[in-house]
């Protein structure tokens, strides 16, 4: 394990920091924009290097599907493969299990399913997903988890909970050689007494940082929140907290008031091929016909190469007769708007001016 | 009037120049990436920029139906509305009105036809493309001409010709006031004749360059190279020539060895967009499963941003998985290859290599 990760500011409970990783370092809080099959839809990783991304997020239940770990592996791992030389993170495929394939059956010692593609048969266990992100050489890797649906009933999610527990407990114990770190995964829902059990427990079994799940799965804010307010406080100073799958940047803002330092959505990307587009002054969505002969860039103060080069009216126009272009163009500002509000949340915990 | 065009070396019939215009310098023999909506599909005007183009071309058919000559004067012009700094040509959407267009009317003063987006009706006069090509202040505008089919008699081709040569005449006595230059277009299909005499009266009209037009229309390769080996001898030396819409890399060699300048072509981007690699080894089609775990870039020898940072097999990956990327990836690849092929025909020049 080289993961290595010292926070060099605070303000109030958010902090700065540096996240050291066999590949590379991270500056915290830090957004990972996600490449769901190695890359971010419409970005070559030189281009996401010359946006200023520091790490990427990549899927392990989509890559297990296609190309398979096999191929991986015999293709020297997943950075040679993708050709992004800095840090990347996989997730564990739990999120996508239960929520993109069909006909599973979760046991004891993991989950069988039916892949979302062609129906083919694929078995997670704990410790397959380890190595397979082992295999595959990622910077920090991601137990295999339960994510339940919301709502769901306290004794539904404890049991569910139990059983993520013991998967987490099974990951801790796999031979992790060719990680650069292993991050457990505090779930149980909306349910208080849980989230501190989960958060209890993995911090009892020494993870080289840790994940809050199971939010982003469609509950209010408000709970969303709430899963962050609670965890963090139980969680060890000295370790990376990564909040999965979210999300909009006020809930971003929140969580890292709250101490968390890792992020990844698909929000701005997805948003981004839509022609919805995050501004410093609010989001505009380009399609809209008042922007036919609107001659201002989509964000006047943004630096990114679209902002830089181009208008409204032009971005409005690929949208409707060039969406190839268009998608690529919003994904370059939507990515950059995000780095840049991570950039500035940084800066203000090192002014010690971020507060709740 | 502002093209100003100078050979600096030769070698046999081919030329290396500088072609200077309002918006910059291009070395030639250049290879025009096509914007036919104003980008190149899936790049932006940094992108272009970064790959080495000096010259794009966008195409006046296109930009008439959407977003229209109005919007794109009021923001400005074409520059300012797509971003790109550098030299642009517009074709005068002769060829798409022919190749594109239903319920077709040609008369001696222009033609009528209806849009194939959505079938309303326009009408392009040899003085209003001039008109529309200044307003939207690009460096070199081309003539209306009317571009027949293959094959066609040389009755019909006569006739044809006896048109394009009046619309050229036509719009030679538009006022230019906004333009850089503008090019005449030698047609007469694939009868000599008629080329000869396309070449003897446009040069008489005193054009700012001399384009060679009515290939790529499905003729054998044999009669597109001799359109141009018939029209070069006779076209003035100090003007710049510019062979449209050809092509594979065998008939650009073969036009550059007989004086011509410039090129464009849809060919390398679109090949691109469905996984036709060219390379100095010969094409790939890289959906192709012998590629699925070939750890090569695309071309070993290319520097394109594509080759320099991934593989085969992930090209491979992206094509079947995430085809807004591999479109994107692949795009890049082709287009460095065209600019790098025609670098290396300028160097041949200069080094007085260049032969049939």
């Amino acid at each position: 394990m080289t993961l290595s990760f010292e926070v060099t500011s605070r303000s109030g409970m958010a902090r700065r920091g540096v996240l050291t990783t066999p590949h590379g370092v991270v500056q915290t809080p830090a957004f990972m924009p996600v490449g769901t099959l190695g890359a971010v839809k419409g970005l070559g990783p030189a281009d996401l290097e010359s946006l200023g991304a520091e790490i990427m997020l990549s899927n392990l239940y989509h890559l297990v599907l296609r190309p398979g770990i096999d191929i991986l592996e015999e293709l020297g791992g997943l950075h040679r493969f993708n050709g992004w030389s800095g840090p990347i993170l996989t997730d564990s495929g739990g999120f996508q299990v239960f929520s993109l394939s069909s006909l599973r059956e979760v046991d004891a010692s993991g989950v069988t399913f039916r892949s979302h593609l062609d129906g083919s048969s694929h078995r997670f266990t704990p410790h397959d997903v380890v190595r397979w992100q082992a295999r595959m050489g990622v910077d920090i890797a991601m137990v295999l988890d339960e994510c339940p649906p919301w709502p769901v009933s306290e004794e539904l999610a404890a049991e569910s909970l139990a059983r993520t527990l013991n998967w987490a407990r099974s990951a801790r114990d796999t031979d992790p050689t060719g990680l650069g770190g292993l991050f457990g995964i505090v779930q149980g829902s909306t349910y208080r007494r849980l989230r501190d059990r989960a958060v209890a427990e993995l911090v009892a079994m020494e993870f080289d940082g840790y994940a809050i799940g199971g939010v982003s799965v469609g509950e209010p804010g408000e709970d969303r929140r709430r899963a962050v307010e609670w965890s963090t406080p139980g969680l060890p100073e000295e370790k990376p907290r990564y909040l999965m799958g979210v999300g909009y940047p006020d809930d971003i803002r929140h969580a890292v008031t709250h101490g968390i330092d890792l992020f990844d959505c698909v929000l701005p990307a997805r948003s981004g091929r839509h022609g919805l587009l995050f501004t410093r002054e609010g989001e505009i969505r380009i399609k809209n016909a008042r922007y036919r002969t609107d001659p201002l860039p989509l964000d006047s103060s943004c630096q990114c190469t679209t902002c830089r080069s181009t208008s409204r009216a032009f971005i409005h126009h690929l949208m409707r007769q060039d969406p190839l272009t268009a998608k690529v163009l919003c994904t370059v500002h939507n990515l950059r708007f995000y780095l840049d509000f991570m950039e500035d949340l940084r800066n203000a915990i090192a002014a010690g001016e971020l507060t709740h």
